[in-house]
Parts: C-alpha cells; sequence; structure tokens
C-alpha cells in the first residue's frame, strides 16, 4: 500500500533514508537452502559505488558494506526473511541545512513535502538514489535464484550525453567507465560530458537491460504482464521516464508484416517482441531500454519557490555525479532480476502442481 | 499472484474469454454512495465497440451490453463488491478451428501453451482483445471516483500508421475517426492506413494519455510511484510496447538545465516531467504516451510452427481491425483511471489520518 | 483491502447480495489442466441448499444452480480466471420492506449503516448468509486441486442446541440431518431443536472440521501461520464466534507433559497439536472446532433503535432457519478446503524451486 | 506470501532468529507527522522482557534495547519505512548443538524441517518466542495512532496453571507478577505454578484482550471481518490455541435470546457479540481470549525422533519459562494493535472519500 514493498513471492521491502543511520532491505520469500554470504552481495554492491576511475563522479566515498542480519544460516538460506543493512557512513548532514525550506527543481523535494507535509530534506532523504542500493543488495540474492536455472541478467549504457553506442561488444562493457558496450562511443560520450559538466550542468542517457536464456512462460496475464511488471520496475527507479521492450516505441511505425516476429521449429526468426508475447516470455531473449533524465542537481541557477511558496533562486552545490549513468546501471539490471527471480517462482507455482511430492 | 488483480484499495478482477459465454469485472473497494448505474458504464463502452464509421473496423457487431450484478442498491454504491458482466453474443468459434494446432505470429498462441500447457484458441480465448471491454466498464466506474474530485483524464490518437498529429485541438477528438486531435493528420491516417490494409497488412501508432486537474501528492515511492504504477498499467494493455511519461524518451537526450522544470508561486514553468516528480504528482496536468504495436493477425503469409513443433505457413483470415488504434485509445484512459482513482484513494488514507471522524 | 478477496495464489473473490439478481465468485490462480464443471460444483452446492428433511429448514427454495462462465474449456480449467455465478431466483423483496429503517439485533444492519452509510435492507443484504454459496462453489474448485495429493476435508456437527455428539462415525454423517457423526446425539439435537423453535428461539452449535492426508510442511511462519490462517478462515463465516485448533481451550488447563505429543518413528503418540506445530503442518491430522452461535433472528420480541436512533420492538418474521447449523457444516468445510489449497499451493512454490524443469 | 508480513496499510514485516545477530521489523504505512522516539517503544518492550520479579522467569537477562533506524525526522514518522532494530545480545548458541539433529516435541522442530530441508536449531531460530519482540515493537507504533482516536487495548492474564480469575480489576494488573486483575487468584496462579514447575513441567493459562474506544465501522466483510482479522493475528502467537470473541464457546450453548444483545438509543444492554457485528466493530468493547498451551521445553524425558527418523529420549534442560504467560500478554496486546490499527486506516480510506482536500 505505501509503496515500498516489490514482488508477490521474492518479496522486498527497501527501508532508510540518505543521512539517517543505515539503508537496507528485507526479503521475504526467498527459497532455502541457497547459497548466499555477504561477499556475494558485496561484489554486487561494488559495481554500483561511487568513484572509481568514472570521471563525473560524486567524492562522496562510502565503503556501502553490506551485513546479513538474519535468514542465512551456516551459508545458506533458511527460507526465513534476509534482512539486509547497509550503514551511511559519510553522511555530511549539515551541507543540506541551506535546503531545508527550498525546493530544487527536477527533485522530490516539492512532491513528498506536499505528499507528507514533512520530509527529511537532508541529501534528498527517501527520495535520493542512495535507496538503490537497498534494491542493488536485493537484486544480488534474486540473482542467486536465477543461478539455478542459468538465466542471466545484462545491462549496459546505450547512450550518454547524447552520444549512442551502436556496437555491442558485450566484452566491452565492463573495460569502460560508463558500463558502455562501444568503446569508441565511449570516448565520445566523456568527452560531451566534461564539456556538459564544466557548463555545471548534467546529462541523461539510456540503459538497455537483457535477460540471457529466459525460459517461455514467465509472466502473468492480464494486469501482471511480464513486460507491465519490468515496465513499473524500471520506471521505479527515480531518474528514468521511459521503458520500452523490444523494438519499443519503433514498433509504432511498423507495420504487422514488418513487426511480427515469425516462427520456425528452431525458434524466431526476429526478435521485435524483445522476448515478450501476450505479456509471457517466449524464450527469446528479453530486451528492455529505459530512457534517464538528466541528474536534476546542477550548478547552473534556476528559479523556485520556498516552503512558503516565494520565488527564490537555488544553485544545486554539493558532491554530485553529472550524470546518473553509470552508477544507474547495476540498479537497472537489480530491479530486472527481482522481477524476473519473482516470476519464475511464480511459474514454479504453477509447473509444480502435481509433479512435486510434498 | 495469477495476474488478473489490479489495484489495492479500489481493486479490479477481469474475467472472461473471447469465446466463451461472457466476460467481466468484479470491482472491491468502490467508496460507498457513488452514484453508478448501467448507463453510466454503457456510455463508455461504447467508445470502445468495434464498428461504427470508422474505417478498418472489424465488422463483428457485438452490443457489449453491460450488466450490474451486485454492489448497487438504489442507484448508489453500498461499498461491497460491484460485479460487472457482459455477454458474448458474436462469438463465431468454428472460424478459428483452422488456429487450434497452430500458433500465429505476434500473438500470445504461442507463450500460451507453453505456459499453461493449455489454451482456449478461439479468438486469442483469454489474450484477446476483448478482455479490455471489462477494463473500460471498471474505468467507467473508477471515473465515478474521479469526479468527486474534478479529476479528468484524455486519450486521444498521437499517430497513426506513420502519421503523427502535431496540432492537439481537444474538441476536434471526438469529431475523428480515430479520436486524433488534428483533424489533417487525421485525413494523413486514414489514407495511410488503407493503404496499408489494402496490402493486408496492419499498423501501428501511438496514443497519449493526459490527466488533468490531478492534485499533488498521488504515488507511493518507492516501488509504488506513480509514473511506475502507470507505466504497469498501460504496459498490460496487450499491444503496447513502450511507456513514456512527459519528455519520455527525449529526457535522455537533453541536460539538467534544459529537462528541469522551474518552479513559480503560480506553478511550474514547463512541464518535461509529464506532472511527477520523485513518484509523486506535483500538480500539473500528467502526460503518458504509449507505442502501440501494429495488430498481428495480417493477410500476408508467415512462416510459423504448429503444437508439434513443425513448420507451418500461416494467412490469418477472418474479422479483423487493421490497427489497434482508435478501439485501444478508450482502453488506455481507463488504465490511467483505475491508477488515479486507485492512488488518489490511497492518498486519502495518508490525509484522512487525524481529520476524519469515524 | 475491501475485504472479499480470499488467499494468495488460490485467490477467490465473492459478489453478490441476498436480494441482487445474482450471487458469484472468480477465482484467480486456479492451475490449468485440472477437471472442472459445474456438476463437480453442483454436487457440492446441493449440500448447501435450504430444505431438503432437515428439521428447522427454512421453507425457501432456491435451486441453487451454478454457472461456469470462464476459465473452463474442455472439461479442463486453462489457469485462466474461473467465473462462478448463482442467479438469485426466490428473492421476494417486498417482505423485508419493514425492516428498512430498523436494525435486527444479533445482525449486521446497524454496523453495515455504521461503516457504509448506506445498506441494502433485502434479506441482510451482503451480510446474508446467502454469500457463503459462492464459498461452497469456490471450496468446490478448491477441492480438485486437494485431490492430486488426496486431502479430504471432513466437516460435521459436534454439538448442537446444547446436545454434543461424543460418538464419531463418519459413515454416520450423510445419513442425519444436522451432518451429525452420532446417531443417538442427533436424535436428542432434534429433539432440543425443535422444543426452541417452538418458543420462537433459535438455537447454536460446534462445527469440527477435519483435514485427512494433509502433508507436513504446509503453514508460512510467522504471520500465515496454518492454524492463524484456519483461524481467519473460518471466524470470517457471519456465524462463528470461536475457533479451536486440537486441543484448542482445554490446552490452557493441561502441562507440558499433559499437552505435547511425543514422536516416535511411525509418527506422532498423541493429537493434541491438531497436526500443526509451529504453524506448520505436522502431517498429522489437522483438527479445527468452531462455535455456532444462535441465528439472530427470532420470533420473539426484543428492544431495537431505528436508523434515527430511535427506540423500538422488533419480532422478525420470514423464512429462517431455527440453527446455521446443518447449512453452515459445508461452510466451514469450503474454508478450510480454500485455505488449504492456496497453502498447498504456496509450498509447491517453496519445494518446486531447483526441482521443476520450465 | 512467505509468511512475514502483517497489515494492509500498516504493514509490518518482520525478521530474525533467537540467536542471530538481531531481530526486527519494518513498518510501510505509518503515517506521518505522528511522534514517535525509541523511548516511548522501549517502554513497551520492557513489558516483555524477561526476568523482573517474576516467578518462573528465564534467567536470561536480554537488554532488548530498541534502535530507529529509519522513517523519523526531528521525532516525527515522515511517511517512509520505519525500520526498528533489537541486537540480540545473551545469545549463547553452544548450549543448543546437542538439539542440533534432535526434534522437541511441541516445538516447530520437527516440521520447519519438514518444511524448508533446513532449520537454525539454535533456540528454536526463527520459531523463537524471541520473534514476538518485534511485533511488540511494531506495535508500540501502531498504538501512536490508535492515540489519536483514543482507543486503548488493555490485556491481562484470565487463567494460569488451572487457575482462572474471576474479578476483573484493571487496577490490579501491572501490580501483579502475572498481569492478572484479580490479586487472590494471582496467589493462587503462583502457587500451582510453582508446584508444576518443581515436577519439571510448564503450564498453560488464558489471555483476554479488550479493545476500549473502538468506533464503530472497523472491519472488512466478507473475508476481512475484523472478528477474522483478530483471529488470526492472535492465532499467529506461537502458542495460541484458540482464538474466542466475546462470549465465545459459549455462545454454541445460547439460544438466540440469550445471545442477541439488545439495543437502546443508548447503546447495547448486553455484549454477548463482544463488540463485532457482521465482521464491523459495534461501538462496544471489543473483547477476545486465547488459550495458551503450555511451553513443550520441559524437564521431564520424552519420546521423540532425530533427523534420521532414529527414535530418541529427550530432556530439555536450559533457560526457559515455565509459561508463556505473562510474558505473552504484551504480545497479545500488540497483535491487537496492529489489526485495529490497520482496520482504522481502513476505515479511514472509506471515510475520507469526498470529505478531504487533497
Amino acid at each position: 500500500m505505501a509503496g515500498n514493498v516489490f514482488g508477490e513471492i521474492f518479496k522486498v521491502v527497501t527501508w532508510g533514508e540518505s543521512h539517517g543511520p543505515a539503508i537496507g532491505a528485507v526479503i521475504d520469500g526467498c527459497p532455502p537452502l541457497l547459497q548466499l554470504s555477504e561477499e556475494i552481495i558485496q561484489k554486487d554492491l561494488d559495481k554500483r559505488k561511487p568513484g572509481g576511475g568514472q570521471p563525473g563522479a560524486t567524492p562522496r566515498k562510502e565503503p556501502d558494506k553490506i551485513q546479513i542480519l538474519s535468514g542465512v544460516f551456516e551459508g545458506l538460506t533458511t527460507g526465513t526473511p534476509i534482512s539486509l543493512v547497509i550503514w551511511n557512513q559519510d553522511a555530511k548532514s549539515k551541507s543540506y541545512e541551506h535546503l531545508k525550506d527550498i525546493f530544487r527543481p527536477g527533485h522530490g523535494d516539492y512532491t513528498y513535502f506536499k505528499k507528507y507535509g514533512i520530509r527529511d530534506y537532508r541529501g534528498g532523504g527517501r527520495s535520493s538514489g542512495r535507496e538503490t542500493a537497498a534494491r542493488v543488495a536485493a537484486g544480488a540474492v534474486a540473482q542467486q535464484i536465477l543461478n539455478a536455472y542459468n538465466i542471466n541478467i545484462l545491462a549496459f549504457t546505450r547512450a550518454l550525453a547524447g552520444v549512442t553506442a551502436t556496437k555491442i561488444d558485450i566484452e566491452t562493457i565492463n573495460r569502460t567507465p560508463f558500463l558502455c558496450p562501444d568503446s569508441e562511443a565511449c570516448i565520445l560520450m566523456e568527452e560531451s560530458l566534461r564539456a556538459i559538466r564544466e557548463k555545471g550542468d548534467s546529462a541523461g542517457g539510456i540503459v538497455e537491460v537483457r535477460v540471457k536464456n529466459c525460459p517461455p512462460g514467465l509472466g502473468e496475464p492480464v494486469f501482471d504482464k511480464l513486460d507491465a511488471e519490468l515496465a513499473r520496475a524500471l520506471m521505479s527507479i527515480g531518474a528514468v521516464k521511459s521503458v520500452e521492450i523490444g523494438r519499443g516505441v519503433e514498433a509504432a511505425k511498423l507495420t504487422g508484416s514488418q513487426n511480427n516476429d515469425e516462427i520456425t521449429p528452431y525458434g524466431f526468426i526476429t526478435n521485435n517482441s524483445g522476448g515478450i508475447l501476450g505479456g509471457i516470455s517466449n524464450g527469446d531473449e528479453i530486451v528492455c531500454r529505459v530512457a534517464v533524465k538528466p541528474i536534476p542537481s546542477i550548478s547552473i541557477k534556476q528559479k523556485t519557490i520556498n516552503t512558503k511558496n516565494e520565488p527564490a533562486d537555488i544553485i544545486v552545490y554539493g558532491r554530485h555525479d553529472s550524470s546518473a549513468i553509470p552508477r544507474i546501471v547495476p540498479v537497472c539490471q537489480a530491479m530486472v532480476r527481482l522481477t524476473i527471480a519473482d516470476h519464475l517462482l511464480r511459474q514454479i507455482t504453477l509447473k509444480g502442481f502435481n509433479k512435486i511430492e510434498l
């Protein structure tokens, strides 16, 4: 109801504010007997961490150290809730005092205030991107489920700061600072982002997520179609403004004979559908793309209002990335992991009936 | 879990197959004391009905007569479940016999078979667009809730068959056969669609939905953000392949200073956000756009397989529209109505605490 | 949220008022490929029907004919929602006009009015026992799931009108008008009930439900324990005022050494726990008992108030049973069927992981 | 689905094992702007703590210090999830090594093993009564909601070790070690429990919970009736074997004229219904009673089996209470608080429509 719960069988609750003592997640519904450790989760969490060699990175250095508080016994999940916590260590609250009574354009400041009548203004509070660290941690647990069925989720930067990757070389992704599969495009992205940053501005881009080896049958018509659930999952990430499945927006311009994926005994000839038909996975690669808006925190003066509805000017200083990319890439991956893991378990329910000895 | 339930407080379950005895919906959670009658729902249902003067329309003539079986007493809702039924009268099952063992490309035939191990092949069964009539009926009930807060949902055709409407004249929408707000574009759409249909092919397009007078505060971070819920709602419509909020895909190319909506005491200067910030409505107009894929049923020969995984050719004859547009327009409107009504009630829960005498 | 939905995986929504056009249920989450027909459901529904040779029965004669509107194709479930409808044929609305402005003691009249500000006063509207026919119909579908695991639910009258059955002979149950397993007690029940009825009064009793052959492992700690879910399921039946599991209330008086069920390699020596330990079935017979209050509609004058809060006297004439027993017996059985079927599917989800080929 | 979530609007997830690093709860759906502090919660938590002057108390000394990790800002709730944690400090895991492969009668050992295929055997792991500390903490937050409507939940010991309290003097409750409202009965309880404990045995009892000043209208027919939800809430406490509402089991023996509560303009004359009619609160005091089974850990030799299904004898040494009473009393109170708070918010949703300015 209040919106912090995700999933039906593999259910995740996240909690925590940017500058509170900690953030975390509780997972209810993880199957027992899965291998799980803090190391496994930490590895994924490190991919989201700020800084590294990435240009345009926030200088805030958080170790983002994961701690498992329950649900794991002697290295195995027990079927009971898994409580994950990440302590906030580098939270400089004082640097946010000046934002106490003013609404930053493009942020949730104004709407949180209107909705709740109160807001933790320090670093965005609950609306901070920091909350997504808990999603990444939960996503790492979900991946342990997917591993049992050899399902893998690939996420990468398709476009950044006006530059689009056209060559998709999977091996390249982790070699580039922007998690981009096209090394030449990556150089141009770097240049473009630097120019934008030097003006005190920020940039948007496109992230693509692909599900490899997804079995057919996942997704629950009519409302919990797999594409609908992926759309919700990805759109629930703060900066995302669109979700496309397969050909996405382009499909609007095609004719049926262009867009239909013909079928052979050895599979679909094309994959315009993005691996989903009638809201159910068809066994082909699932392809999603999301548009990521430019980070709203910019060092350029903007018009705004304060909590008394008086006009004001604002320049958002502080430690900010110039783009949500690439840090948002593992977040997109995590949300798709959570979605696919949940639907995998839902389909197991369906298929298991009459085949499982209890 | 099984996917046929939508909403948290205003909860809708739809049921029914294209060629079964009936389709319908049950609404659990409609507030009491709302005016409701079959006439009110029928009016909306008629907008979705096939035929009329629209070019490219299916000749199937269904009266789609709504019947209220419960939850309304002496013209008012009682707070108990509202059961709605629409009888299937023009279902020619025999004309689908030839599709019994073959999978139509672009349809859910293959995936339903893989998921459930059985499918009602008559007219697509549950995956038929016919199911959306139940959504439109439920959406008409949701609108009665929205009326209490003067919220109105506008939906129209933004693009069809390669032609885009550039002039948005609201008065024009209901005058054109395609529910298009640009009369000149509509003429070109008609021509383009006719040419496509004459080749036995079909066309896609874009539908835009706008929420007028939505109060700020709707949407539940972090997972049930209003944009996330709208994305799920709209993507759950069979033919939809993308959902955009505000500037949508374009936002990826903008900088922060271009994309941020500056704020004044009299409102936001621009509306690139599409009326949603941090997952919560900001009081501005909510703007969504969806890409509608071309209808997969075409009279052009395509490669496919049968249930024995043997190759086959298929030409889909029968009564089919050449585009899901315009019939999908009131369906998009209905899904947004359901989403906004549900979130309105969720926000009333929040705001009502301590203010309501029980 | 609004309370008319039951179950997580096997989800049932019931709808309908006593004197509306129909009542019904929609089941979302029934596995595909189960045999199902109107005959199967009708057989169970007939056990709840009024009249028959039972003493104290209401003279209202409803055929209670079930109709399946969706989700079944060629005799098998398809995995899509199953819509069930029972038309109200013998609803004499006029006989309830005099109850329009007055609250019957012991009924939900007063509270429905206070909650919703409106009520369908005809025959109790939604609060009528008639609603339970939809539960029995849904329970018959649930039993088809339980059949696959040879699970059987036995329900019978343990006490009525002050007389308690002490001999439990299963064969006797269906031979007696009160569904009582003790033929001698049944004669005394009949006498006692007749005496009560002749005074214009009504009687309560106790119903016992036993789950035969339930596999261990069902129930989801900590809140969805199997006993907790059974308690909710049974207490949701209008007339039920207590739920006991195993020794129930008596357990309060025992010591640990008396109450603990010792374990041997061949099973538990005793069954004081009623087949549930730590909220999870232990493989032994599950035993529940519920107290059924006397029917509040009596022909004896009672004090009450009207909708204007003025004092009034009331004598409830009309077609009424003198006890909810035995008609409530199949309703208790149905609620346990729904609960066990849902938890069976939940456990299949858990056990199916890693064992099911998708 | 996996059972660790409670509530619809005021949603609580508990997590943690008896001998893991910590236990805790996350609350999603607490309204904003409520006063909340660790002190407020601690006060309630202290009532559940072991030891004190109570006879029969476990010597385990846990400070059970609550920590709020999110959702509260400057002393007020913010509408975001409230994360509560209690660190386990006095967990002697080694003392449980001998229980690794053996199932204690009356405990969840056997069923957890059968359900999950793995169990944290240390102190009962997840099935330990320790989990209920998280419920009490969450219940303290729920009480802050109830305070706004002056609703108060009273819980006390009605019976213990075969002795029943007949005099209900509310002032006495907190003066007695057993939270018993009858000082004379309390002395007899003490004697009876001592005798039982000296034999190495344990005792059960009865807890009563009363809701003071509950407004009419709470409860959601037909499945989420208030009594049904209370039954589930209370039965979800490990040791509870029955739930009664109002006259409860006794109602089975009454006639309608005895059991009906007549109504006057000034309220109900009697309260046999226990404050609930048709599943909805009627404004009268809500009365529930639960039977608490004797603690299964006893120092008397019992027959059992090990994980290899071999026979074994067991004597459960260690730090154990001789009765779940009185420590279970605040747990029962907490579960009723959670239930009433959730239904209060649900009713606010209903009543708030059309009255709330958004």
